[in-house]
């Protein structure tokens, strides 16, 4: 076992996710796919066995070979860390269990020790269920908040970025009757600050151009339909002064078409589907979900487990590919930023 | 005076909107850009000397001459119904007061009037201000309650069309805060029977395919997330068995992709912002805003009256052309339903 690798040298982390879900049919199709991807530059954290039966299942020879922390990676080989004893049953996909929701949650927590010891530069993450993961007992509510619940760390976002729009929520996993109580202006100033940061440091955007958005439709037409845009966000913007070019409120129905055409580099959404519905009608296949505030580097798919089509043969690993190669831009960007 | 003319055969009526928004400078720009504008298939209802103040902006040559009902229209003209004294002082752009909330209000009384007489055959709106409207004294919220009630009508619903993508709204001006409580069965029942008839009737689309969006994040995460689609959307689907092809509770995320890949053609929203944003980043230019359930054909341009940019040789007619010639479009399909 040799020392942990510089950074912007060691590979990139990808956890399988549901054992049950899309997660191993993509890491696969992926790897047969595109011969980018063979070049070494990523280990799976996961189970071995499931991706024998995933590639099967594909028709693709994959070469799974088993990988411990520090071990170089052979071309030509997809290597996988096992976490656990290997899954010896033929896998029911599309069949969510207490069990794959345990494996897949010991994936995320493996994945992230390898990256803080250096040993992984940056991490990327296949679908989980989220009501699996809490079946086995894991409190949260999805990835975001595991992930953020492992590395101590208070205050995280989540942006979707792709080439044409990049969104970051205020609120994300909760219901809408819910979301007016829980917007503030403290958050909202908090997420403006985030993506700045994030703009800057993770996608060298040296000047960010940040819309915020309404809330309510038409803005609330000047308090007809809701008081949040005066209340909250108006008063937000405004103690966000001096960060550069933030604006808004805008009217939600306009605002994703403005920044997609080019006038902006990221949207403030104030809830989920705010901001994922402009985002998935533009990059359903190419977008990414990065993870703003944490202390490593974390990119995921844009996608769900897809039970499905899970073991189907159907699965696009697209958004998987943009994923991981966002990964890498941004350690190469922050290798950049933190030399400047 | 010649008695009312046969439907298809009658104008559309093109009201004027706020005589402070874009809506006379987009009825000048469409008249001199487009020829086919000028075949005398549409009359205006508003002011004949707004239109020449915004035609002199403009520098287009327009002649606007005074139409009375039953008149015919002289090619090469633009035909105005004058509602009210002609406008006298110069028009403040971007500037909406009293004065112009009456004149709006005046401008679709009278056009529902030329409709229910028979001499026009359908409505085109621009926009108003809906807080100029109420400023004026109507009690309305916007143009569509504005119709329903001109027109004694119980129930209508906004449905936005475009080449690509349809959607309907089950509410529509309403706060973020307040939808979930205006959720009914009934209402999404409705909304599903009501889009189903326009499909058929008005868009030709023998069995329509109709998609039900949820209302939650990833549709509510099996009860995670709020429970609309459990206690609401999902039996006002069941209820609507027997309508043909009718589905959801879709993710609202992704649904939205999908209906524009063509495999639906509508989507039923349940709110406005849900069907608005993925609509306008698709149809910014050439979407159109239907009214369904009134007796009348009523199409509208899908956006505002624009005061920042009024009076500036900046507004688009993309969207008036959609919207004159879908009414067309809906006036002859009512006519070819109606005569099966």
């Amino acid at each position: 076992m040799t020392s942990p690798a510089k950074k912007n040298l060691a590979p990139v982390t990808v956890t399988m996710g549901c054992p049950a879900g899309i997660g191993p049919e993509i890491i696969c199709r992926l790897f047969c796919r595109d011969s980018r991807a063979r070049v070494s530059q990523y280990v799976v954290v996961g189970d071995g066995n499931v991706l024998r039966q995933a590639a099967e299942r594909l028709g693709c020879s994959t070469d799974i070979v088993s990988w411990q922390p520090g071990q170089p990676i052979a071309r030509g080989t997809l290597p996988v860390l096992q976490v656990g004893a290997p899954w010896t049953e033929p896998v029911r996909w599309g069949q969510p269990d207490m069990a794959t929701g345990r494996a897949m949650g010991r994936y995320i927590e493996e994945a992230v020790r390898l990256i803080r010891s250096g040993y992984c530069s940056a991490l990327t993450t296949c679908p989980i269920s989220k009501k699996s993961l809490q079946l086995a007992g894991y409190p949260y509510p999805g990835h975001t908040e595991m992930l953020a619940a492992l590395t101590q760390t208070a205050r995280v976002r989540m942006m979707m970025a792709g080439p044409r729009l990049k969104v970051v929520l205020v609120t994300i996993h909760v219901a809408v009757r819910q979301v007016s109580d829980l917007l503030t202006k403290e958050e909202v100033v908090d997420c403006i600050a985030m993506t700045r940061a994030a703009l800057q440091r993770d996608f060298a955007i040296a000047a960010p151009r940040i819309a915020v958005a309404g809330f309510n439709p038409h803005g609330g037409e000047e308090g007809l339909f809701g008081d949040e845009e005066a209340r909250i966000i108006a008063p937000a913007i405004a103690a966000s002064s001096g960060q550069g070019e933030i604006s808004g409120p805008w009217p939600p129905d306009t605002i994703f078409h403005k920044a997609a055409a080019g006038q902006y580099d990221a949207v403030i959404a104030m809830y989920h589907d705010q901001g994922l519905i402009p985002f998935k009608l533009l990059h359903f296949q190419d977008g990414v979900n990065v993870t703003l505030g944490l202390p490593l580097v974390r990119t995921s798919v844009d996608h769900g487990t897809a039970y499905d089509i899970a073991g189907k043969n159907l699965a696009d690993p697209s958004s998987l590919a943009a994923a991981l190669s966002m990964a890498q831009t941004i350690v190469a960007n922050r290798d950049h930023w933190s030399a400047l």
